[in-house]
């Protein structure tokens, strides 16, 4: 990395196309943090600011609940059910929010997915990555890695890369996968997992004495 | 490169987003031929197969212009002008297909435009990149490079972008700039166009000791 510029390095990717084990290998070559959906969650909960934000993102739960229900989007974006899972989730994605731009305040990192690329959209040290990959590829990793049953790994591959392009559609208005919004696009199966890293790496550099 | 593999390189770009340079730069590095539209045409016309593909196009040609007008992209996809301009277009494009497979045969190369990654899609030695940069960077690159007049400069970029995505989609029927259609998309500003094909020839050779 140069000397004083961070490198905020967001990883976009397709379900089960091995971008977040990518994400893994850059930070530890890099030697920087890595955050992924689970580790900005627990953040978030630690967070001194989450409850104000919480309670202040309180009086937009309404419209969110009204908009979501009228687009159809109910059970598209969460991890919680009940009649209130929307504006809860909203209100966690608030707290994401912040907690994903405290994060990149600290220094330079790796964060998968929560629409980090979107988040940190002023920020120019942010390099913003998406991994694809072909669907036989990724059937073979949602089995072997995930242990998805093969019958049910393509539906359940499509399925999850429409959850992500509804989560970031509904939380940016952006559209999800457009080639322009990101400065790198690997197709991992091509080079393998190892290399895609290394590649990022070698774009960071390149960035940061750019 | 590996020993035996070739590395056909394949480079689609947005109009002025330095993809052709980075094409030539890449092409200097690995010490490979280059090819891009101008080279293609004159080996279509060198070639000794090009008359007979034009005879046995024609058979077809009345479908393509039926086709073409009823699409209303009869002024979209070529050079030449006049009430058959669009028949003889696709005979050129038919022969340019062969010569761009014919050089793909001869060993590694870099191709820029032509569809060249449509017609060697079932070759497993193609490399398929796509080049894209800001608008700004366009209009100043149009400017500065292309003489393009300041004040049409950003009128001329997109109806070249138009013109390459209607070319594409005409004569492959798949959509050009869809990032799974390519092995890496690089936002050209983001590096500059030496690191970037420097970054290209990185993906080459991971890709030949993959």
């Amino acid at each position: 990395m140069g000397q004083e510029r961070r490198a905020i390095i967001t990883i976009s990717r397709q379900f089960a196309s091995g971008g977040r084990t990518i994400g893994k290998k850059l930070a530890e070559r890099l030697g920087i943090p890595f955050y992924d959906r689970d580790l900005i969650t627990l953040a978030a909960k630690k967070s001194g600011f989450a409850e104000e934000i919480i309670e202040s993102a309180d009086s937009k739960s309404t419209h969110s609940l009204l908009y979501s229900l009228s687009m159809g989007m109910y059970n598209n974006v969460g991890a919680f059910d009940g009649p209130n899972s929307l504006p809860l989730n909203d209100r966690i994605f608030l707290v994401q929010h912040n907690v994903i731009r405290e994060i990149a305040q600290q220094g330079s990192c790796v964060i998968v997915g929560r629409c980090a690329n979107y988040v940190l959209r002023e920020d120019p040290d942010v390099i913003n990555i998406f991994i694809h990959s072909d669907l036989d590829s990724r059937i073979r990793r949602a089995v072997d890695e995930y242990g998805t049953p093969q019958e049910k790994a393509r539906g359940t591959i499509l399925k999850n890369d429409k959850r992500r392009a509804a989560y970031f559609e509904y939380y940016t208005g952006a559209r999800w996968g457009r080639m322009e919004n990101y400065d790198l696009a690997i197709h991992s199966d091509r080079i393998g997992l190892d290399n895609a890293a290394a590649l990022v790496e070698s774009f960071a550099h390149m960035r940061a004495d750019g």
